[in-house]
Parts: structure tokens; sequence; C-alpha cells
């Protein structure tokens, strides 16, 4: 996330200024891929400028595992955090709201207000937990799918989305291609490898290992903030670069190394880390987590199908962008979709950026993702 | 670990066979470099082949970080595991035992019978836990130094080491340069960069916010075994790369992802971590984790003086190995060490393996490897 925005004025031209958001409510159950069921859903979302009379100008911003529904603007004077793309979205901006009617609503699975295992099942009047069933990158589309209905969107000019929101741009694709009006996948990749498994299972085992998970039914007041701490500190890394944190913190002491507490911090990319460790328990639930990284780890576009086979009913234009130091989802996994979309014959292209901020580049400004983006959602 | 071993023959020809460790014990205060110092020195170490008439053909071998001084060998029918470097040093091996007396002993700092934060202070009778002293490279050099002083090695022919045994071997060439007749640093670095203290830290984060931790002062039977556990998976992580997990474990299942049980083991790779997390913790002490990962992140040859300054004083002819799949300590951060001991006229020479193995590498068996040992050592 971008905290140096806060800084910036509030309400100038070219911002998106206040903001609220919305909860959109399905009454009728909501089916998941793997066959489980919740009694009603709920969709928290934001949008940002107009819907035309045509109904043609509406793109959906889909967000990373970390991320929510809030994009852009800022909540109110008291709450000024800009939302996490504020810099991408905005009137004259690359995602421009004097153009489109841009939509961004929290996942399903989050804990930012879109059912997710922390919300009260309405049946029960308790928390579903681990009762919420087996979530895919599939069931995510869907839910968007319902809101974009209630919202009158039936078709989009585009979908967008970095990481697990690019695995949701490629999804909706393949899922909607009649819904899907041009689609734009950035640091994504069509499958985890095993590192990205390892990684994502060392997470959840911190969080399940700590003795306050107690099999997920844990108290929001006693959450297991020490393993979902220690899961984002090591998550963190994996976001960023060698060559970038070597930039920003290199061996930097944070003060005398000269005190009895042997392990308290003495790097700055250690105090760094447990900040963000630390702030992420104020904002996250642990169980959404577990969730949102095991949906990750199965999304699978190679198949049941082969990733050509996959990819073959997409119609849609798409652009993919990978980011040279990102070694998360590297950019051979980037390239590689849209090798097998050239092969099945669409119309796809790839670009790749040269950016030292690692997995998280999307999330950095950058003139030429902007010129990328822009451009492509012109065409 | 190369567990593989496990299954070849004892006492054949070309092994090592039946080993047993011993206990050197230096009764006098033992002085670190923080200014610390505990009451008495305890070392546990191994030897293999005999110290010759001319006790000039010692080679000193240097344990990584989860490593200990059962190198080669087996204890006994009953516990046949063979050393961790087994396949390296026996008699016709690389190390050949038929014609050098080598010596490993565990790490001052460690947990396997070498004077440590879980070792008993002889003046108070309890473990001396976090009141052990600050912990460097350097201290581990001067127990193994206090070591070969009781066994009479006043020379040794060489120093090797791979990881923190690479650091050592460097920090043997700094420290005692005529008492080095060569060195072999393997998978090695002059300091950790940022993001290598990042994964320590959050290694260390994982143990400390252990409830079971209790600010070190734990039990042996009531350990932090989960932080500690978590910290093992994600540093194993660490030591393999990205294309040797892919190849050997890609995104096999374990089993039907049928069940109930939404975060049971689902694929192979978090099977295989979640077996290393498990079985350290019967096998290391949370609290020497934390030292000994300190005194890695520590250590820095380009401090207080330069990096060529530093090397200026090592006479001993030197060989540096780095793998090309090392993204811990990647071969860069070797080749540099080379490059400044040859700036400062330094007989020292780079080589480079391509081996999938990442980090750990040089637990590997490779031709390629036993034969630059082989001909250094000869040399």
């Amino acid at each position: 996330m971008n905290d140096s925005e806060s800084a910036s004025p509030l309400c100038t031209e070219g911002e998106v200024g206040f903001v609220e958001y919305q909860d959109f409510v399905s009454p009728q159950r909501f089916r998941f891929e793997s066959g489980g069921s919740i009694p009603e859903l709920t969709v928290r979302y934001e949008t940002y400028g107009r819907l035309n009379a045509a109904k043609d100008n509406a793109i959906l911003i889909c967000h990373a595992l970390s991320g929510n529904h809030h994009c852009a603007g800022v909540y109110g004077m008291d709450e000024r955090k800009q939302g996490w793309w504020n810099f991408m979205v905005g009137p004259g901006k690359p995602i421009d709201t004097s153009r489109y009617f841009v939509i961004c609503s929290n996942s399903l699975g989050g804990c930012s207000g879109t059912s997710g295992p922390n919300s009260i099942n309405p049946e029960t009047g308790i928390r579903y937990r681990l009762d919420f069933p087996k979530l895919t990158v599939r069931d995510m589309v869907q839910a968007q799918c319902l809101l974009l209905d209630a919202l009158g969107v039936e078709r989009l000019h585009a979908v967008i989305g970095g990481s697990m929101g690019g695995m949701q741009s490629l999804q909706w694709a393949i899922d909607f291609p009649d819904r899907v009006g041009r689609y734009i996948a950035l640091a994504c990749c069509a499958r985890h490898n095993a590192q990205a498994i390892a990684f994502n299972d060392t997470g959840r085992q911190a969080i399940v290992r700590d003795p306050a998970w107690q099999q997920g039914n844990y108290e929001p007041d006693q959450a297991p903030v020490h393993g979902l701490a220690v899961a984002r500190m090591m998550a963190h890394i994996t976001y960023l670069s060698d060559a970038g944190m070597e930039a920003k913190f290199g061996r930097k002491r944070r003060r005398s190394d000269a005190g009895k507490e042997h392990f308290d911090v003495e790097f700055e990319v250690e105090s760094y880390l447990r900040y963000q460790g630390q702030s992420f328990v104020t904002r996250f639930d642990a169980n959404s987590y577990l969730y949102l990284t095991k949906a990750l780890d199965r999304f699978d576009l190679h198949g049941p199908l082969s990733l050509d086979d996959t990819l073959a009913v997409v119609t849609a234009p798409g652009l993919v962008v990978g980011f040279t130091s990102d070694w998360l989802y590297p950019p051979q996994g980037n390239r590689e979709l849209v090798e097998a979309l050239l092969r099945v014959g669409k119309d796809a292209t790839y670009a790749e950026l040269a950016m030292d901020f690692g997995h998280d580049s999307f999330l950095v400004r950058s003139p030429e993702l902007y010129a990328l983006i822009r451009a492509f959602l012109s065409r």
C-alpha cells in the first residue's frame, strides 16, 4: 500500500475526494463452486464516476489479497487515508473517473464487509468461521457478477486487477466472455508454483499454530494476532524485491546495539517489517487470510483442461503485465498466459516493466504503467 | 540434510563407520567479543582419521545454522543416521580421512552439546537462556581455537564450511592467518543483505511471539515449538530454489481435497515443509536459533573497515564457491569476496556451480564440488 499518498491534498482537481462505501445484499442463497452455500450474500463496494446512459462505461477493479473495496478517495476529514490505488483512479488519471464508472468491491471471503468467514450467519446468528464454504477465485467473480447485476451493468468496459485481482480479471474473461469488454491482469500467473504454495502454507501454519486460533473459533478481540503478524511479515518479504529492500534499508541500524535486550529491533528492515505485521492484524481477519490464500493456491488455469483449452473461451482482448523484479509471480508466469492466449488465436499482449518493487510494483506510481493502462482502456 | 544417505551400508570400505562424539571442557572463563563471558566453555566435537606426527594434516569443518558436530559416520547400530556431510568425509572421499585428521565441532551458541543459551551455568546451576552473552561468528571461531589448542593442532591444513560455516572459514583466515593453511567457503557472503535479515527476523518473531517462549525462560519440554517450526518452514524455503521445488513437488497433491478440514495438508510441498518444521523442533533449541541467526545478521566483513581492508590480513589461499540457484546467499555475494581478495593481492579463486538445490546445494552430492574440494585440499 502506498502510504505516501496520505500527505497529498484532499478534493483537489483530479482527485476522487470523499467517498462512501455501500453494501449490496443478495437475499438468495449463494452457492460456491465447491457445492457449499451461504444463506445470503453481502458485497461491500465503492463506486467512482457515473454510469452513462448506454451503461457501457463500467470498469471493475479487483483487489489483491490484503486489499479491499476502498480503492480511491478518502472517507472524510477524520479518515483521510486514501484508497490503495488512488494514484491510478480519479478524474484525468489512468482509470479516468470522468469517463468511466469505476467499481471496486471487497472480495468474497474477505473481512472488510463482504461475506467471509468472520461474517455472522443470519441463519444461526453466529459467525461462519470454518463453516464458511471452501472458496475459489471463481466464487469471488460470481459474487462480483451479482453486484454488477444489481448495479445494472450488463457488460464491463474493462476488468482490471493485480495479483489475486489479476486472477479475477482472467477468471472474468473465462467465465463471462459476453460481459467483459477487455481485461488487464498485472503481476499475475496461471497458477502458483511450489514455492508460492510453500510460502502461503507457512503463513497458514503460523496462524493455525497460534494457540489463540482455537480451530478458527476465536472472538475478534482475541484473534491469533501473533500468527497473523508473522504470516504477514513473511508474505511482505515476498512482495518486495531483494534489490528494492537493499536500496531502501540495506543494513541501516535503527539505534544503538548496546542494550541488554538481545532481540529488540536492531536493523531498520526489522522495524519496518514488524510494523507491517503489527498494523496488518488491526485490519485483517486470520480466518479470511486462511481462506483467501487457499483460494490462491487452488487457482489453476492449467486444469482441468490444458491452459490453452481453458483460455480458448476468452473473447475479450487482454493485457498482461509482468514486473522484472517480481519473484513471487515472476515475469515468465505472466508471459506464459499471453503465449497461451496467442496460441489459441486471441487478441492479447504482454508488457514487462523494469521496476525494483517486486510483486508490489503494480501498487507503485509508474508513468509506464499509467500509459499502458490508459492506452489499453481507450483502445 | 541428505537423508538419502541413511540407506547405504555401514562400515564398508570408504565409510567413516562408527563414531563417538567427545566433549572438550575449558575451565577458564570464556570471553565473548561483546565483552560478556561464561565461567567455562564446553565444545562437543567429533574427529575422523588420525593426526599425523607432524601435526599438519588437520582439517576443521564448520557446520551451518542447523547442523552440528555429527558430520560423518554413524553412532551405532541403533542410531544409524549418518552425519550431515558423510558423502564428503571418509577414506578416499573428497575430504579424505585416510590422509587428513578431520575435526567438526558444534558451534558456540548451539544446542548439541557445546555451550549455548540452553546450557546450565555452572555458577548458578540454571540455564543461561538470555543471560548467554551476545554471540558473533568471531566468538564461534575463538571457541574452535581453544579446541584445536587442546587437540595439539597448532596449524590447520584447511578450514572449510558452507553458509554459516563459510563465514567461520573466512573468519578463521582473518583472525588466525598463522594457523590456517587454506580455507574454503561455500554458499557464503561477506554480510547479510536486507532480505536475509528480514527472513531471519521474521523467524525470530515467530519464536518470540509464541506464548511458550516466555522471554526465553521456557523449560526444554515446554519449548516454543510452534514458533520454531514456523521459523524453520520459512527458512527451509529460502534454502531451496524455485526451480528445485517445482521439479520435486510442483502442484502434486497429497490426497483427496474432499475432506471437511479446510487447512489440512493438500499439496505435497506442504507435507514436506510441515515435516521439516516438526522434525526440527525435536533437535533444535529456540533460544539457540535466536542467538545463531543474530550472529549471522551481525556478521559483516565490510565493517568496521572496508571489505578490502578486512581481508588484507589474510595470508592463506582461499576457494569460494557460489551456487547459481542460491537466492539466499547469491553467487554475486560469493564472487564479491574473491574480487576483494584479488584486489588486495591475495591467492583466492572463485567457482560457480550450476545446481538446482538453492542455498543447500553444498549439502547435495555433486562430482563437480567433490573435484573442486579434493583438488584445492591437495594443492
